[in-house]
């Protein structure tokens, strides 16, 4: 058994300023670290014994649903939708990561855009063909790419226009969710499309294929034949359940790391080719502006990116004391390596604790303890990945990438791939704005 | 990009008996697999062109909802209910493993069981107590543990009568949901016990707790302060999301590895005491007896376990050719370290490809390529884990732990913590047997 010490808590330990704590307090053993928690966040049970009886406690609870559902008392953790009646344009439905933990996202509340609504195939109907330069077309029932070998992989998906509010002059007022709330991260299952394509006999001279979707819209993009022979999936389980309809069902492709619209959903079709189609998400759409008016031609690969979830936006903190800080860092590179976080805008940094086994591609929970003193404090957070990339500063962001002309028009100029950093200002009375540090 | 070579598939290599196959072949490039695989499951799209369109591909599709859930054709995917009326005994939901895939449950199908139906718990009222050989006794809100450091890890929970009908003395013919059911795997997050514990300033001299539940039933087990100080949590958070109401709502104990009743649901109070409390659970409902007439007075762990999901009892082999075998094992002793797949009733052997990150105490998924010739086989599998344990063969078992006098009464003997093996017997038909080997 662990030893514990007894006595008064001592100091804690300092990482960096504004009551960054070291994480070494929490390894040691409790007693020490307890004093610094307690202040305000537990009560002495002795005046509460004995303990009350309430009503859930005196008669016999609900009867058990062949699908459990969170409780009522959860009904604000919800998507938010930005065309909650279904007009004829494209719906959001974005993920309530302020009020989420971990690092998978439940499949009710894994983010999605439809550009035409959310089909309702049929998998006994549904086909999957492999064509254009290929030795021998081939079509696929679900039955039967049930029969091929498969693999389980924890990813992240992210629309590239996910954070546009953050190219905004001045800091959007809004929670996490309307921020960042288009990337979210789920254990996916399903076949290597290398073994299809190889199945195929794709053609060696074949450099790009064009990935089509049974959505009304047939969102069609193309794809380097590299990625589909590196990690690319056509995924039939999204944690352990067969996908969601507005992910894809029956079955999607996954490129790990990739835009979430070239993940394409409702897949239907792959044609093998020697050049890219230039379709209209990749030509328009998902081709970011540079400030000097030139484009991106193509920008695939969701960069090294981090945010603080708790605390954030949209709550308050109840008084000085122990907090603990936590969020997620991710990159379409490879594996977060390291997270540190700053309580003071930047002025200095410690290194977080990140959430192990880390999988590359996917969600990375980081936490740092804190003690907030009750004055101003300004919390943010940097990440770092194995292929080397580091989340840039927003000073140096902005001046590559360039911000929007105005609040709140954010949706006209370069608006996609925002990966810089996000603050929020701890103001004395415990309410939390969101502020460029 | 990958080398693909062309020509004809040649002979695939044979990892162990009755059609195994070396993952190598998969490895090695796909064109020389493929050939195996085509066999049947793929069909030549050549004739199929141009592409139909479906009734969906050619109107817009339906409205984007706040919380998404699985497509109607899903509906079969669901948990099966004990008492779906809720009499006043009893409910046991059971998680569809054999329609599900990766190595986690999703929210709404996590196995449950409740001895006095789901309290309809407020979070705002309910509260943690700690009390008993403890310094000063505390109290915690919700509210207050969400500001302590929290932990996310992936583990599964196991009622320790789960596999119970694998004490028949003959194999009873049901689907993989009815014999290994009562076991889930999930990301939680939550508050390290020890940090309670600690700041509560629990005494050195105290050897066991007892937790107790807010149902009405007040569920209590003893724990010893050992597990207590090593990988205890006080979940919150289930898959990212706030546990469901029948894992627990608003927090639970999460004892790794530990048979499920123990974690106790609703968690309300946990007292430090100096002796196990010898609760229902602990002293009657889960002390396995053995042949002889003794039992265990404590069975807490449980044991290095796997079973074989695709194919399994309930679906049909659709003729000769390419499978593959795709199943889970679980230890709450370790993390899995290797698995055994056998395709003839365990006379040779062959080792499975396992999905990596392995986190310990948690649901693996394994796969083996297979390629079946029609003939009659018999599947199964076997576990090994990181703290030396390996899965007992059935004769092993049985001779130690009994079986049940007759079919199919096996709730009244030696009924708790299977971990041996599972069969399924391949027919000529394709049809498949629950069988022993």
């Amino acid at each position: 058994m662990r030893k514990r010490k007894g006595g008064t808590a001592p100091q804690l330990e300092a990482i960096a300023g504004n009551g960054l704590l070291h994480r070494r307090a929490l390894l040691r053993g409790g007693a020490m670290f307890a004093g610094a928690i307690s202040t305000g966040a537990s009560l002495n049970a002795a005046a509460a014994e004995p303990l009350t009886e309430p009503e859930w406690s005196m008669y016999p609870g609900e009867v058990t649903p062949p699908l459990q559902k969170p409780s009522h008392f959860e009904a604000a953790v919800v998507r938010t939708l930005s065309n909650p009646k279904g007009e004829p344009r494209t719906q959001h439905a974005r993920t309530p990561l302020q009020m989420l933990n971990g690092t998978i996202t439940p499949n009710s509340m894994h983010f999605t855009i439809l550009h035409s609504g959310i089909p309702d195939i049929d998998p006994a109907q549904h086909r999957l063909v492999i064509h254009g330069m290929v030795k021998q077309p081939l079509e696929f029932t679900v039955d039967a790419l049930m029969r091929y070998p498969m693999v389980t992989r924890k990813h992240f998906v992210e629309c590239g226009g996910n954070s546009a509010p953050m190219f905004s002059p001045e800091p959007i007022q809004a929670p996490l969710q309307a921020l960042h709330g288009l990337a979210s991260c789920a254990e996916w299952t399903g076949v290597p499309l290398s073994i299809l394509l190889d199945e195929a006999g794709a053609d060696a001279k074949a450099t790009w294929m064009l990935a089509e979707g049974a959505d009304s819209l047939a969102v069609s993009r193309s794809v380097p034949m590299k990625k589909a022979y590196d990690d690319a999936i056509v995924a039939l389980y999204q944690n352990g359940e067969r996908i969601m309809p507005g992910n894809g069902y029956p079955m999607r492709l996954l490129l790990p790391g990739y835009e979430g619209n070239m993940n394409v959903k409702f897949l239907r079709r792959i044609k093998v080719v020697d050049q890219p189609a230039m379709t209209y998400y990749e030509s328009r759409n998902y081709s970011p502006l540079l400030p000097d008016g030139k484009a991106y031609k193509f920008y695939f690969v969701c960069e090294v990116k981090s945010f603080i979830t708790q605390p954030s936006f949209g709550t308050s903190l109840k008084g000085p004391g122990f907090y603990e800080i936590s969020g997620i860092a991710y990159s379409g590179s490879g594996s977060i390596t390291k997270v540190a976080v700053s309580a003071d805008g930047g002025k200095s940094w410690g290194e977080a604790a990140v959430e192990g086994p880390v999988s590359p591609k996917a969600f990375t929970r980081f936490t740092m303890p804190w003690k907030w003193d009750g004055q101003p404090a300004v919390l943010t957070s940097r990440a770092w990945d194995d292929s080397g990339a580091v989340q840039p500063l927003r000073a140096d962001f902005v001046a590559v990438r360039g911000q929007a002309n105005k609040v709140p028009n954010v949706l006209g100029f370069p608006n996609q791939h925002y990966n810089s950093l996000t603050a929020w200002g701890i103001q004395n009375s415990g309410e939390i704005k969101h502020v460029y540090a």
